[in-house]
Formats: structure tokens, sequence, C-alpha cells
């Protein structure tokens, strides 16, 4: 059965030092700006094909706004509405925001606010950022080390199963990987409606927090692109948290960094693995098998730190980045 | 809409020199061989989920057999069937072949023989083989420059549009990019029901013959590996006909060579760019556009030579690769 | 017995188009403008230790000016001085240019201008262009896919022989790689006095002139960037001339452009292979030895054009790009 | 001044478990069994030059036997002996090992066993060996992630400073990049004669032991290789100390194992930076400056255990890997 859901649109994070935020996703990760409205600016990655997939706001705390995703259809929009309004977690049509049409607000259960749309504005390159190739949007950037596309958000949660089951039966994602920790207990989900093994994941949040944002990952398609970026960052003061390595999780080579909002940032190096089985089975990492533990996290490379699995945002008391140490 | 097809199983080739087709599969492109059954050797590449993705059978000339796609659920392969029915192209369901269960046998109107099914069987890796990457179906073997799995076919066709049409009209493969020749004639058409560009390519077939094989193309996702896999070639004596080098088309980095039993064989060491936009408008090169001819096939690397453009299996009078010269 | 020289130091060359050629090697190979002065700018790598490693001048043709090299030690430089007044070559000492000392003007038997020195500028970075890598005199640029350091330098030659042997009995040069054309006659030469295998390479010039300059090439240290730049190259109108692909001789992963100006530069992807051995026999690629002709210049990956073997700077008459075609 | 040694030759090691470290070297490394003799076993990697690079014998414990050093020339070794005999370091001719002509024996102060040698013998590839790229002495193997060249050996050194200034005084290295700990302690140099920052590095012991063996390192010269012997590492169960990481000493990639016999083995995945500069100023990394102390080890990438700086070959009591723990 397929999903009503076709795609991840983009992503709205709030951030403490805006133009700091824009400053590390332009000159860095080599995005262009589309757009600057009020306490926001639009960015996109040069084969993201509309017009934005990332909306920074000015805020005093780092964080979410919200995930937008676009429906497979007018048709499928229109069920997919159907289908949350009956959870009773809908939050209704909102007008019109810059670039994306009509969109119906909705929140998971854990409380992340989301919302899903079919209209949307694609980008229209004026003649100096055209590409002879013609699948490009736009020509690769000459600034930093230029990611090409939005890959996935990964999300906080207190429930897992609660909020991985409403992707699955709202909105139809399917389960491709899970983790089941100490007891039994279902610490990560990886969902996905394409071939990516995830657009979304979810994460266990144990500082007892609800709603909280974990990274949006983009994507450069080539290993040495993360060793190019890490040492930039190494050499601009970024801070690195993890990686470059490989998941055992969706084999995708990896790099965990904060933008100077507070924000973490993944970096995909590779498209790990693909699914196109339409039967699939789903992958169950389980710390109760040997070796499992650190598989799924870390295939090979150096471990994550203790704030991968703690540091979220908004910060929660006692759990900054200097609260949990390396 | 989506497609009744969900991907691309399996290839059956022909080879005149079978032992060496299998040294070449298995030594350098570091496949494993699942089973050996009559004159026919059945293959799989450490991360293609099923029992076999290749197999190769003795025969007088190269060419392909069959294809083998896999419909999305049980009822997409009966519907799937129903309308290849009404085409007059069917051929009848066909015994169970090895690791594959019920199929039912048609044709495209330039006479490729194809089958859709629903059963098959998955590699189950014994002891020595089984990796600790869950997702992983077999651990990464020690020889030659192990490719990942199966991406894509490529079919000469005498007349792409009708072929294309066939496709997109009774099987749902959606036209993701598309290349106008001289006079304004369909010469190139790629076509999927994934987020991949393609699954199957068609290609116009200059020398008059029908149904025949362009190429079969494997996947690595690291481009350092096509420039690896060509130093070994170079050291081997395959013999390399194009690239590495990055297409326009599908955007991917990829190499052609020849198997020992002279089809054509294509590594991709990328994933090139993946399409999600459920609203996809195909990408059209046309040759009347400055550019379009030369970028289409090629981004950058070297060109492709004339034989790319009239060499095929089986082989017909006077398009040998003798008599195309470079 | 070692060479009075230790290293290649900077190239001059001349642009009829300086501003141009300025932003191609700024913005695309990401070099830091270390001066201006008069009609000249002074470039560097960001791995490049001293002041500058490329001088670009205005004038109506491109072509060299001169190539600098650094003497082992104070004594070598005068034991070098002596030998090549020796040769009659000689062309005295010459004031300080910008942040070079005291060097000694030379001619090779072709024509070509060289100096060599000891005393010179190293670059001192300003604060802001500090790293934290000691090694690195300068934070790694955040423009286009940055070069690492200066490489080596091909000059054209009417007499490959004679100019091969001016370098090696007068500079200490070792030839390291020999090219052996149609009837016994020498038409390359890989020359140097450290373990790369070539700072100085000798083709054959046949268009009779005398003293011309063949390319530069800077140097990256990781294949993918070639295919970044290639990339980039394709998206911003820069004419490549060949590669990406691998060398026979040197076995460097390479790319051949024109910088505006029209002076051929080389990229290359990694070291090749290293020379260590204090009794090194040089690797010599005969023509009359199948394979060796397109093996010693093209490993593998697509052939050299017509220009790389005719084409020169400065551009002498029924030699243009345009004139050789592909 | 130049060395009388021109390069590192060969390095012999000791193997509890002699037929499992072969494999480990022979199928995942790719190196070729050159000879068997007596308790022996001598290896070369396809671009080693010489005949072996690597003798393994079996003993009881792991640990070093000797490291062998080629001199610059006949007369060098002659020069050589004398320098050293006047240390009484020195212990006299030995007879003809396999493939190595006369060889002096000595000693550093700290006890490491070496020994220079002029004559041996070089690689002569049998037919099916032989490669058409006329540089590599041998085919490309198909076996595992082939390593190209021996790069460089470690040593664990009670007194650091005493040894290092031995290498230079005595014969002749430079010293390319110093480490300084707690109190102003010199506790890493790492010492080269040709433009690689080190043929040997030494670091200090703080075992107490003297005399330890730390790592041999092989050579790819391509970053993506780290990443795909890690990916072969992680699937056959061959423990990965650190990396694939960025060195800030030497700015090489980086990948440490242990060998089945309880030796260190590093992979090198790119050159780092290379030294032409006749006049180079020491690279000094100083625990009192900030950032040091991290960045000389890891310029980016997972930190290195404990291991890495307390484990050396012969293991000493309460140094085993266990002791240590991660």
């Amino acid at each position: 059965m397929h999903s009503d859901i076709a795609q991840l649109v983009s992503l709205a994070l709030y951030s403490p030092k805006p133009e700091e935020s824009v400053t590390f996703f332009h000159d860095l990760l080599g995005m262009e700006i589309s757009h600057r409205e009020g306490q926001s600016v639009y960015l996109r990655a040069y084969e993201d094909f509309y017009q934005y997939t990332l909306k920074i706001t000015e805020a005093s705390q780092p964080g979410m706004e919200a995930v937008t995703w676009r429906a497979a259809s007018p048709e499928a929009l229109a069920q997919c509405v159907a289908h949350i309004e009956q959870t009773g977690l809908g939050g209704g049509w909102c007008a019109d925001d810059y670039a994306h049409g009509p969109a119906y607000r909705f929140c998971t259960p854990d409380g992340h606010r989301m919302q899903v749309l079919w209209e949307l504005d694609y980008f229209d390159a004026p003649p100096d950022l055209k590409s002879k190739l013609r699948s490009r949007p736009s020509k690769r950037p000459l600034r930093g080390v230029p990611v090409r596309r939005l890959d996935h958000v990964n999300l906080m949660a207190g429930d897992v199963p609660a909020n991985r089951a409403f992707m699955q039966e709202v909105l139809g994602f399917k389960l491709r990987e899970q983790k089941i920790g100490e007891g039994g207990a279902e610490v990560g989900a990886w969902l996905s409606v394409s071939a990516l093994v995830h657009e979304l994941a979810l994460m266990r949040d144990a500082s007892g927090a609800r709603g909280r944002f974990h990274h949006v990952a983009y994507w450069y398609g080539a290993p040495q692109h993360l060793l190019d970026i890490a040492d930039i960052f190494s050499d601009y003061g970024v801070r690195i948290e993890g990686g470059p390595a490989k998941h055992g999780t969706s084999q995708a080579y990896f790099l965990y960094c904060f933008e100077p909002g507070g924000n973490r940032v993944e970096l995909f190096g590779d498209t790990g693995y693909l699914i196109f089985d339409p039967d699939w089975q789903t992958v169950v990492w389980n710390v109760a098998n040997e070796g499992d533990l650190e598989k799924s996290s870390i295939w090979f490379g150096g471990a994550l730190p203790k704030s991968f699995y703690r540091y979220g945002t908004p910060v929660v008391g006692g759990h900054s980045l200097e609260d949990i140490g390396r």
C-alpha cells in the first residue's frame, strides 16, 4: 500500500544567532539564499528543486518550527487530511506561507509541528545560475563544500512507539529499520515513503522533554566530501560531534556538527543502501544481540559521544552541550 | 498513479564464453555464485537481497534472454497481467524457474522478452557469509572491486516511442528523462518506477535489428570504485568502452566495458540524483539545443566512441566491435 | 649524486586576459592573491609555503615568462651558477623581484627562461587566515575546489634530448621516465630532483617553434577533487581538454583545462607514485612496444585530443586551438 | 646536507600466529607472498619495487625483529657505517639474508635492531603478474583492498630525544615534526630522509620498556580505500583501533588496526603533505598551546583510545590490549 505522502519538502528551524546560522549554511555548506522576510531567511541546496528547503527564523532558543511534507497528489492530500482529522491531532489549514501553497497543519503525538501540502513553488534559476546540466536546478556553487539536497529529519520523542505508529498508520510511512534497547524498549525508528531508508527518524528522548528536534541531514553523494567539510569545520572552528564514519542503520557515511544557533546538522556522504523490495521486512537491531548496540550507530569510525543521545533542541535544563560533556 | 511494478529483479544473459563471463563477474566484480544448473550460472552482488540477479547461459551468441520485474503486490501482479493481456503481447505463465515463483511472460513491442512475478527466493547467507551489518545480506567479498547491487537495464529499440509508451501505459513506468535527436525523433528514454532515474532505458537501434540488448548496470555507490575497477580492467585486459566519466542524463558517474562474452556492462559509481517529486516533469535533452547532444551523454569526461551508439547484442552483420572501430 | 636544485618555487605566466585569469585561479581553484604590482598579480595555493607560486602578467600573448627553482643551500646555489656559466646559457644575477631574493637567470638550450635562487619570502598568515593545522600555512579556502600546492611544469622543446641533458648534466635532475616515439626519437622526458616523478617534463614541440610552454600543474591529493572541479568547469564554461583520467607516466590522476588567458593548466588528483630508490632506472615507454603509445599517456580514461600534442603558448601560426580542432 | 640513508627498505616482524598474520596481509591487504623459508614468510605490496618489504617470523611474542634501510650509494653506505661505528652501537656485517645483500647491523640507543645495506634484489614479475603500467612492478591484485607500498615505521622509545638525536646526527635524518608534552618533554618525533614527513616516527613509551614497536604503515594513496578496508575489517572481525580519520602531524588520512599476531598496522589513505623546502623548520606541536594536544593526533575524526599511547609489541606486563581497555 502506497503512502499519501510523497516526500520531505522543507524544514523550519529557530536560531538565536540567525545571521551566523545563515552564514554557516551559505558559506560553508554552499546553500543559496532564496528569500528574506521578517525575521526569516529561506535557503536551498543547489539540487533542491523547490524554492527552499530550509527556513531559519530568529528566536530566543534553537529548535524546530515545523517540518513540511508533500502529498503524492491533490487526492492523496485530501485523503491524508481526512486521516489526520480522525486522530484529533489536526490543526487546520493555514494561509499560504512563502513559496508554499495551502498547507494542513498537524502535530505528532509527541507534539512536533508538521504540515502537508500539494502546491508549492519550484525554483526557477535566473540566467546566471542556470546549469547546462538539465536535471540540476542551479549551478554548483563556488562556496564551501556545497550540499546537494535535503535528505531527512530526525526527531526526539518521549514515546517512540506511539509516534512511529502515527507516522505509519496515519501517514503511511514504512518502518525500514528499528532499534530495540534495554528491556525490549523501542528506542529508534527509521521510516520512509520512498526508496530512502528514511525521510524521518525517531529517537527516544531520555530527558523527559517532548517534541524536540535532533537533526536535519543534507546530502553530498560522495564520501570524500565529508572529509572535505570536516577539514573546513576544523579550520573554521565548527564543532564536529561525530564522524566522518559509517552508520550501521542506513549504511550511510555521515558527519554530525552543530550550526552556530545550536541545532545539530548531519551531512550524508553517500546514499547508504536503497530499498526497492515491496515486501521489505524491518531490519531490527537489538541491544540483546552481541554487537548490535555498537554496530547500529557506527559500523566503523569513532564512537558517538554521550551528547548524541542526550542533546536536542530546544535545550532543556541540565542537557546543554556543556552539561553533557564528551 | 503508482506503478504495478516495484523493481527490477534480475537479468538473464547469453554468453558464448560462459566460464570466462562467470570469471569476469566473480573475480573482477566480486559477485557470488548462487547456483549452477544445466548450462546456466546464477550470480548476485553482495547487497542484492534476492537469490540471484544475473543468470548467464551458454549460447552461440551474446544477448539477453529476459529481464524479470517484481510486482508491487500479489494484487498488482494480477492487475499488471490483465493490462498486458489486453495488448496481445502476453506470453502466459511459465513454470517456476530457479529461485523465482510463478512468472508471467511477455514481450515489448520491439520483442525484448520480459516477465513479472511476485514470489521469489531471498538470499539467506550461510554462517561464513553472514554480515554483522544487518541490512547487508552477505559479507563484502574479498575479490576484485565488488559491486553492491543490480541497478538498471538498457535496451536498444527500433522504435523508441512505441516501446517507451508500452512501459508507461501498460506497466506504469514514469518517463524521467528523454533525448530528442535530429528531426525531432525520440532517440532515448529513461524510465523508472522508483526514486531512481531509471531501472530501464531505451535507446534507438540504428542497425535495423529489433529487441537487442545494450547493457546491464551494477552499482558501487562510491566514485573511487570506478577508478579502481578501471585500473584493474587495464591491468587484466578488459576492454573499457567509455569512462570513468559523468553522465548528463541521470548525473551518475559511469564506466562501460565488455564482459568476455561480448555483452556490454556498465558500472555506476554513485546514485546520480534521485527523484522524489510526485509531479516530476520529464527532463528533455534536444539536439536542437546547443550543448545538449554532448552534455546529455557526457557531462564531463572523455567522449563515448561510435560503438556506444551502434553495438548491441546479439551482434548483427556489419556492427561488430571490429566493424564499428573507435 | 644529489642535485644542486631542491625544488620548483614558482612560475610566471603571461595572459592577454589577466583579470579573467586571476578570477579563474582565485574563484575556481581557490588560490589566494598575495600581491598586485604593476601589470602583475601574485598568487599561491593554500599549502604553498612561500609568498607566491604563480605570477600572472598582462601581455598580448599567453606564454611563460620564467620558471624559478630553489637551490639546496647557499653553497649549492653558487655551485649551480658556476655550472650554468660554463654552458654559456647564463644570464647574470637579477635585482630582487617581489618576494624573491637574488636570482641567477639562465635559459635552457630551447630558450625557456629560468632562474635559481636561495633566499625568498615565506608566507606568514595574518590571524584570520592562520590554521590550527600547524603544517598548513593558511586555512583551507572556501572558494571553488581549492588546489593545495604547485606540483610541476611541462615545457615544449624543439630538441628534447638536448634540453633533457641540460637539466640532468648542468642542474642535476634525474631522468625518471622517458617516451620514445617513431624512429626511436625521444619525444618526452620526466625529470625530478625529489621523490616526485617530475618537477619538470619536456615534450617535443612539432610546430617548429622553440621555448614554448605546455602546462603548469597544481595538486589536490584526492582523486574526487578532479571530479569536483570538472563538474564546476562544465557548469562555468571552462574548456576541459582531457580527463579526469589516469596517466601511465607518473601514474597520477589528472585533468587538463585552459585558463582564460589561453595557457594550459593541469590538476593532479593524487601523488601518482613516488621514487625513493637511489638507483632508479628510467622507465622507458617505447612506441615500438605494443600498447606503450596509448598507455603512457592514458592508463585509463578518455584519449587525449590532438591539441594536447600540438598546442602550446605562445600560440604559433596554424596551431591555435581552433586550427587544431578536436 | 643530505643523508647517507635513502629509504626504508623492509620490516621484519614476529608473530605468534604466523599463518593468520600472513592471511591478513595476503587476503585483506592484498600483499603478494614472495618467499617462504624456515619459520619466515616474505611479502610485498604490488607497487613495492624490491623483492619484499615485510618478513613475518614465528615467535612466541609479537614485536619487531629489525628494520632495514638502504643507503644512498655504496659510498654513503661506507660513510654511514663509519659514523655508526663511532657510536659504539654497531653490530657488524651480517651474512646475506634472503634478497638482501651485505648489511651492517646496529641498534638505536633504545635497542631497536636496524640494518643498512646497498645491494638488494628487485622484484622481477613473472609473465602472469607483469603489468602494462611500466612503473608498476606487478599487476594490481584482485584480493581485498590491496596496499600499494610500504610507507613508514613507528617505534616506541623510553628516551625520545636521545633516539631522535641518534637518527639525526648519525644517520642524517631530518626532524620534520615534533610533539612536546607536559613539562616540555619531547614525546614524539617524525623524521625523514625524503619528501615524506616521515619514514620513521618515535613515540615515548610510558611503560618503562625499551626498544618496542608501535606500528608499520602501508600506503593506499586514495582516501576511499581507508573506508573500504574499514568496511572489510568490520565484516571480517579485525579490530580497528582508530580512524579512518585525519592526522594533524603529517596531515595524512589514516586507519589503525591490529594484525592477528598482535602487531599494530597503519594504513595511509593519502600522502598527507610533502616537504621539498631545503630549509625546513620543524613543525612543533606543544601541549602548552591550546588545541595542539588534540589536533596533532587527530585533525578530525574520532579520538584515539588509550591503547594507542600505551600498547606496543612485545607486550609488557599490565599493558595488554585487555589491560588498557578502551
